[in-house]
């Protein structure tokens, strides 16, 4: 394939002056303009991105590392950065990573080795320190509470969520009350665990451990839970899922185990997904395509900011 | 910052030796090698990969044409190739275009640009013409029955499994049938129309405009059906969805219009998302992760070849 010495040699001029023409600059003579484009015809020269990217220092690509697709609550978080990149003529490179620390950490090498400009973080498993020790390279932006971090972040007060979610069921009576959750080791799921036991503490309510549910994500582990329910002495009579599409699970499996929603179980969901919309499921509102756009701007802001996002309780029919 | 000349200067060895050292390759004198490792710690070089994939002609990256990300269909789509991709160290971009054919277009040209190795195309509303146009620059794969095409393709017999659903639907007993649809005017659905105009002549029914629903996708516009069905003098006693999301959003509203489902309305839905499960609405399983995967595969593959995915009908409670 031809390059850019071909073209060069083909309109009889220097490399440098076909460079002019390609990126429009002036002080070319027109004559030689037109030998250019002409030769440019003739020789099928194509230019390379890759030439233009390495001259600029820029590719304006952007990084997003999430750890699944197929999860509507990242999926709608990808839609939003996706709208706002595309209102400012940057593509995504998609990092997806099932939270395997070395698939986050080739995310920080390909920023590193500037395939992407900047690299929006919106769940991970690598330690903060890796992560900081790559910002010299381009911005870094994270989808949690980065307290003392020197990165950029948008947020949502999980702890606060949490609280306001436990207070309205033990509003509505409840004293026996389970969450689900997928890892535990995440901020957000920190904050959470925490909420739950700083609650339990100020209503002197007991802390057991079996009320936890963890590693649920899909509808399925919704029937999981009531499964493992089944086997309790005691069960709690409300259930706090970090999803909807638990909560949408604990929903249509509950007549299989003889359970009314919610008159002997209630479910609070999360995120505020289509399907609790059609289930009807009570459940705490993110909103994820106005994060999206917010993480998007920080990653091509030169300033580092730190933006908390409020999340409401939606009140429907599962409480 | 430092570039391989610097480095090469530091070291005091030419820039060749240098790109040698980098690339792993032999006839490097062993206190060259050294120096030049010496070097780039000393100033800081870091190779930049715009040049290593201008020298290699090859970027590892793949695009992806999509319209909406935060739909399921698209979202479990794109997470088959990402993970397809995953195993093979390639990585995707997205081109999320809204079905606006210019950003179609710049898709294409990043190809041209080698911006990316290879493009597959989920759905489009550019002309086919124009897409072969380009696949001089790279593989291009597209998601629809291709037929006589050069390009390579994965497909669903939407012809067939649109009938199979009216089929299912005329031996329970109806002979109103109608159907809900995105846009009219793409591949898979011009084939689901045909299906319906040739399925009504084969059973002597009449051809009913008002039955086919337009521009529906999301959960809000299964109540839409619903509102417009109640203006009708003689309304539909099933509709066929094309999508999960349509369907529960008719089921979830249908109390509010007197509809019992399935007694008063049957409903079929497509793709078997969770939330048909959730829902237990009867659907035809569109296995769009498998897909995802084939698409992969034939985008880095050397031969054009086009493969045929079968589509089962999931028998639930909604019919």
């Amino acid at each position: 394939m031809a390059n850019i010495r071909d073209v060069a040699k083909a309109a009889g001029v220097s490399v440098t002056t076909v460079s002019r023409v390609l990126n429009n600059q002036p002080y070319v003579k027109e004559e030689k303009e037109a030998a250019v484009k002409k030769a440019i015809k003739e020789t099928g020269y194509i230019p390379n991105i890759n030439a233009v990217n390495l001259k600029k220092g820029k590719t304006n690509l952007i990084g997003v590392v999430l750890p699944f697709l197929d999860q509507p609550y990242f999926s709608n978080l990808v839609q939003g950065i996706s709208q706002a990149a595309s209102v400012h003529q940057y593509k995504l490179v998609l990092y997806q990573t099932g939270y395997h620390e070395h698939q986050e950490k080739e995310a920080l090498e390909m920023l590193k080795l500037k395939q992407i400009d900047s690299l929006i973080i919106c769940s991970r498993k690598i330690s903060l320190d890796i992560v900081e020790s790559y910002q010299q390279y381009g911005n870094i932006v994270l989808f949690e509470d980065g307290e003392q971090t020197s990165l950029s972040y948008t947020f949502i007060d999980h702890y606060a969520c949490f609280i306001k979610a436990l207070e309205y069921l033990y509003e509505h009576g409840h004293r026996e009350i389970g969450f689900s959750i997928n890892r535990l080791e995440g901020t957000n799921s920190r904050q959470r665990e925490q909420a739950y036991r700083d609650f339990l503490k100020l209503k002197g309510l007991p802390y057991n451990e079996k009320y936890i549910f963890k590693k649920c994500l899909n509808i399925e582990d919704g029937e999981r839970i009531l499964k493992e329910m089944g086997t309790f002495q005691k069960r709690p009579t409300a259930i706090l899922a970090t999803g909807d599409q638990v909560a949408a699970g604990i929903i249509t499996s509950s007549s299989k185990y003889q359970l009314k929603i919610p008159e002997d179980l209630a479910v609070i969901g999360f995120d505020d997904q289509p399907i609790a919309r059609a289930m009807s499921i009570t459940t705490v509102d993110i909103p994820l395509y106005s994060i999206g756009q917010l993480l998007f701007e920080q990653a091509v802001s030169e300033k580092v900011s730190h933006k908390e996002v409020s999340a409401e309780l939606i009140e429907r029919s599962t409480v």
